[in-house]
């Protein structure tokens, strides 16, 4: 298949335009009965159908039709990276989820604290769920772990959750989970998948050797389970493939972090809507990207709230105005995936996509919803190429032959 | 990927019927206003309203989402062969351009008259935009150059351009540029990027010597560059995979070459599109498939003229019912890429696409235009899937499997 990013880096031009892309989490959603409407479709949302009206909308596909993609794979896709190309290990993304700043020779590891009764089987595979008080404290003395050769780091991350650090040169990151998945038997070694990953094997297992020692009196804490134990994937830089210098404003560490595996400049973001778009206003002349994240149009779908989801979402359309009087070439305001509050998860329904620009063929749309976008300029489409069209739209690609 | 002629060379199937593509070059546009309507649906265009109605429509992406598409990828698309797969260098569509009839053993290469000052560096890139009168006098001479082991061409173009071929066994054509892109430097080597292309960057240089005794007296056009130095990539023939005998009825030099490329005849059109549609029923008998192309969609488009581009779109409808007396069995109406008048450019906005067959799935259209091929029976689809509509709707594909 061709890599899309040979041909953004072929085709790429520079220009003083200026691209919002406004990622409400988990936008798409279901409605509750036949004949309803959706979350989207429900809100009041005056700002986004004045930009439909402006724009062109789309139905995404995150992954491949019927996949229902966690958060990495669900911006990878809107950042313009094969989702399937551009795998992201449990370890690295919940390294990112913490704020660290994981770096090209880091592997990383979820760890999770549980209890090893005298026989040396695992009795409890959280750690009777500790507090995360007690969890911090733990992970303060396994910190303090050294291991020749490598730099160790240790964080928590909530209750019985925690992250492991190596760094050093040379060590590869394909290596089994030592969770067995179940109580009665012992934790599993770090058995390496391949050569290059020997080396950290036995870092694990030293790590290991000395956690036992350094938690022996902490039971029901007394061990850990490692999984998910990853490298960041070679990802190629934003700037690099696409020529912009791109900003992320983010509230939750999970989605800087994602920003940041792609080279975005992660900004101070506070916590409120209002404090990202003073963040906006004040980066506006130094970046040509921006991408800003809402996380509760995810959140209230997760908790099966459709009132709340509604709600949440006329948050995002009370955003729009602070973002157009900055008058941006293109926005574009669309979801990571859909999380229908009828399914209180993540789910493959395709994520409507609305493309504001002067360029843009209007589609004679009137309001942002999901009936609409099936009805929408843009079709339904892949979300690895939105970036394309955002780029085509600020003129930002040349012509593709002669 | 999948190779879609390893498809249509095994399911092709030979029956007596006729298929018409016609191409109005740039078909696509924008309205140049929200709410209002683009120049397709501002023409008053009844014939291929009619025709909507007894056939289906939809939206071509000539290349990817955002790719905007130079004429060699637009018709390749057409035509039925991955753009991306196979990439027509400058050189050679410079050649295809001037009805050059290049051959596989050929190295095209666009040339650039410029100035060199005494001490040896380009003062002027276009050696001050010589009349193209004494630019063809020029290329006479530079044809006289003689080289052992390999037949040169020199053609002229227009003002300082010109093409160069040599012909001959063994000539790899990856060579990079000799011109610098800007004055006050010598022109480069020509610099071979593979050992195959060894011996054609001996003979660019051999050729540019004598160039340089020719042309002495002949300030400020006193040297050429070269560039886009390219063989034609291996097509497989439009006959081997399609079965179809194909004919090419284009006024335009460049859209004959890319015929010419894929294997059509390519017949002799005159100068108006009276002159096309008599050759076409001149030639009825002889073909399978015949290819139509008509420029003024999309040099109207190129100039910013909304109002000339719907009157030459109106022209294209007035060619229909001439060409619908022939009773084809698919008649295809679309364009290579879009042109809005609004950007003066090719763009990268999905191209209106009409199919008419009496197989045709029939979808509630009853006009032609880019709001109604969004709704069209057809989708959005990648440009290089329309021959296989096209051939499937002429009952000349076999069913694929048991």
């Amino acid at each position: 298949m061709y890599d899309i990013h040979d041909l953004t880096r072929k085709l790429q031009r520079s220009n003083d335009s200026k691209i919002v892309l406004l990622v409400a989490d988990g936008l798409g959603g279901l409605p509750l009965s036949p004949g309803e409407k959706t979350e989207l479709e429900t809100a009041k949302t005056p700002n986004l159908d004045e930009l439909a009206q402006q724009g062109t909308l789309g139905l995404s596909t995150p992954v491949l039709p019927g996949i229902a993609p966690g958060s990495g794979p669900g911006h990878l896709g809107l950042f313009g990276y094969d989702p399937l190309k551009y795998q992201i290990g449990r370890g690295v993304l919940e390294a990112l989820g913490i704020d660290f700043d994981l770096g090209d020779n880091d592997v990383a590891i979820r760890g999770n604290f549980c209890t090893i009764s005298d026989d040396g089987n695992i009795s409890d595979r959280r750690a009777g769920r500790i507090a995360s008080d007690i969890g911090a404290k733990l992970c303060e003395k396994l910190d303090q772990i050294e291991i020749p050769g490598v730099e160790v780091f240790v964080r928590h991350v909530k209750e019985y959750r925690l992250v492991i650090v190596f760094r050093g040169e040379g060590l590869g990151g394909e290596i089994d989970d030592t969770d067995p998945q179940r109580t009665g038997v012992p934790p599993l070694d770090p058995h390496p998948r391949d050569e290059a990953s020997q080396k950290t094997a036995e870092i694990c297992k030293a790590f290991i050797d000395q956690a036992r020692e350094v938690l022996k009196d902490d039971a029901p804490a007394n061990l850990l389970t490692m999984r998910g134990i990853a490298k960041r994937p070679p990802i190629p830089k934003f700037e690099e493939v696409y020529g912009t210098r791109a900003a992320a404003i983010a509230v939750y560490p999970m989605y800087r972090g994602l920003a940041r595996l792609v080279g975005m400049d992660v900004l101070d973001a506070g916590t409120t809507v209002d404090d990202q778009l003073n963040r906006l206003e004040a980066a506006w002349d130094d970046y040509d990207f921006f991408f800003i994240h809402y996380k509760y149009t995810d959140s209230t779908g997760e908790d099966g709230n459709f009132e709340a989801k509604v709600a949440r979402t006329e948050d995002v359309d009370a955003a729009i105005p602070r973002i157009r009087e900055l008058n941006p070439d293109v926005i574009v305001v669309t979801g990571d995936h859909s999380t229908p509050a009828k399914m209180k998860a993540h789910s493959w329904h395709p994520v409507p996509v609305l493309l504001a620009s002067d360029m843009a063929r209007f589609d004679g749309s009137t309001e942002f919803g999901e009936a609409a976008c099936v009805r929408g300029g843009l079709g339904q489409f892949e979300a690895k190429y939105l970036m394309m069209m955002a780029l085509a739209h600020a003129g930002r690609l040349e012509k593709f032959g002669a």
